[in-house]
């Protein structure tokens, strides 16, 4: 990390709880690497304080940005004054920055950095099949941008089928040309399998689909980090696909949101 | 520097302007040799923003103290819960802490600094006769120090007499057996002359004191830090009296500092 002076420009994370975010050590990594004067710090702000860290953010004139997690990632943006669309679909936001004229905006870089993170090993989504499970938080980001990366198809399979129908609904509102199907947990047919819901986390989960239907030329992808190989991966490989592990989703979020924050865009 | 997790406290330093300040590097470089979890980062906050930061600082959960610099040493108080003593007497803070139980402590440790500075150079002021010139902010902090010390006799001296006066009566209000004198730039009789002005900052300013008054036995002490050498040392040194640099005391305060924040007390 570079020494902190009196020129380096201040970022945060906000959480609550605090301790386990691992977003300063591989974001400060990052801004090293691209020899950023920046670092990001830890702060602790419960929900009922986000009000006054907010004020206090604008008034702060050596202030970059903010990276967002729980519980504030909904409750930031209405103290932004700009909202990409990712942040906008989403009604949430993972990142903001501040800009020159003081003003502050949101960004949502889950399912960006889901689709860095596959280009990282090498893997493309482009004119493929995808079969997404899941249709909570991250399900939406990831659904969001796998259509933009330029999916042919998209099948979300939930348990609850309604949420995987207001879903495809939320998605053909941005672009009714969309091709978006409701997926029953069969996979059979398409090129790419994620996983985007929590199961798998906790020994015993239920698997996130049938993985009796998965054949040897399928990627399949998690967003699960811990463990490192869920039941669907090790599942996966026993059919002989190819997988691609949770982690790489992070990595690609801090690279993002280094760039967000102005470290550089390419190096 | 330790690398920055979600498990460090943080403290800040608050300033407008803020490029120039030197705490960060030098508070972090004493955190990282006391093993402590902590990190510094430069705040750049603006009188009008002063308010709102401090209402920040109550809510965040994970926050130490700060450091506080110009605009902010006076103002800073009104929204602290506790002063110390120094604090108090000064109307001034150049740190505040945050105790469990939510409350802010104000403290002021220029005057301390000195004395620290001075004792790692293995000068003691106690039971010796001292002049200091000045009467401004700094000697305030110096006079009231040096007393708490045990200097024998005090004698201040400044451009402007009733300022040192003022002083003086400032001064007994705490403790009216203190042996307080009003100087008239002529230091001869004292152990130890001290400048508390900022005269020698700039080239071609006036001596704080009458320099031909000065003679071999004395120890004449700096609080200027740049030049390092000022024209009173430089006519102390001709003189042959002992010198002592103004760095140590920022080092003495900034040893103080870290004590202060419960980096470590001995080590």
């Amino acid at each position: 990390m570079k020494e902190i002076t009196g020129h380096t420009k201040v970022f945060f994370i906000i959480a609550d709880p605090i301790h386990h975010v691992q977003t300063p050590q591989m974001l400060n990594r990052v801004f090293a690497k691209h020899q950023f004067d920046g670092v990001v710090v830890p702060l602790h702000i419960p929900k009922q304080s986000l009000a006054d860290a907010m004020k206090f953010f604008k008034g702060l004139k050596n202030f970059g940005g903010c990276v967002v997690t729980v519980p504030h990632k909904m409750d930031v943006l209405q103290y932004c004054e700009r909202l990409t669309k990712e942040a906008s679909m989403m009604g949430a936001a993972n990142v903001f920055r501040k800009h020159e004229d003081g003003s502050l905006e949101a960004h949502m870089l889950d399912g960006e950095g889901f689709i860095r993170g596959l280009k990282g090993h090498n893997h493309s989504v482009k004119n493929k099949s995808v079969y997404l499970a899941g249709a909570g938080g991250a399900a939406n980001a990831l659904a969001f941008a796998l259509l933009n990366e330029g999916v042919a198809k998209l099948t979300i399979g939930n348990r609850t089928q309604q949420k995987a129908e207001d879903l495809r609904d939320k998605l053909l509102m941005v672009n009714s040309s969309f091709d978006i199907h409701i997926g029953t947990g069969n996979v059979s047919g398409h090129d790419v399998v994620v996983n985007a819901t929590s199961l798998g986390l906790k020994d015993g989960d239920a698997l996130p689909l049938d993985v009796d239907t998965l054949d040897t030329s399928q990627l399949v992808c998690e967003i699960i980090m811990q463990p490192k190989e869920t039941a669907l991966l090790k599942a996966a490989l026993q059919k002989g696909c190819q997988i691609h592990y949770g982690t790489p989703m992070l990595e690609g979020q801090v690279e993002l949101m280094a760039e967000f924050f102005g470290a550089s865009k390419d190096e």
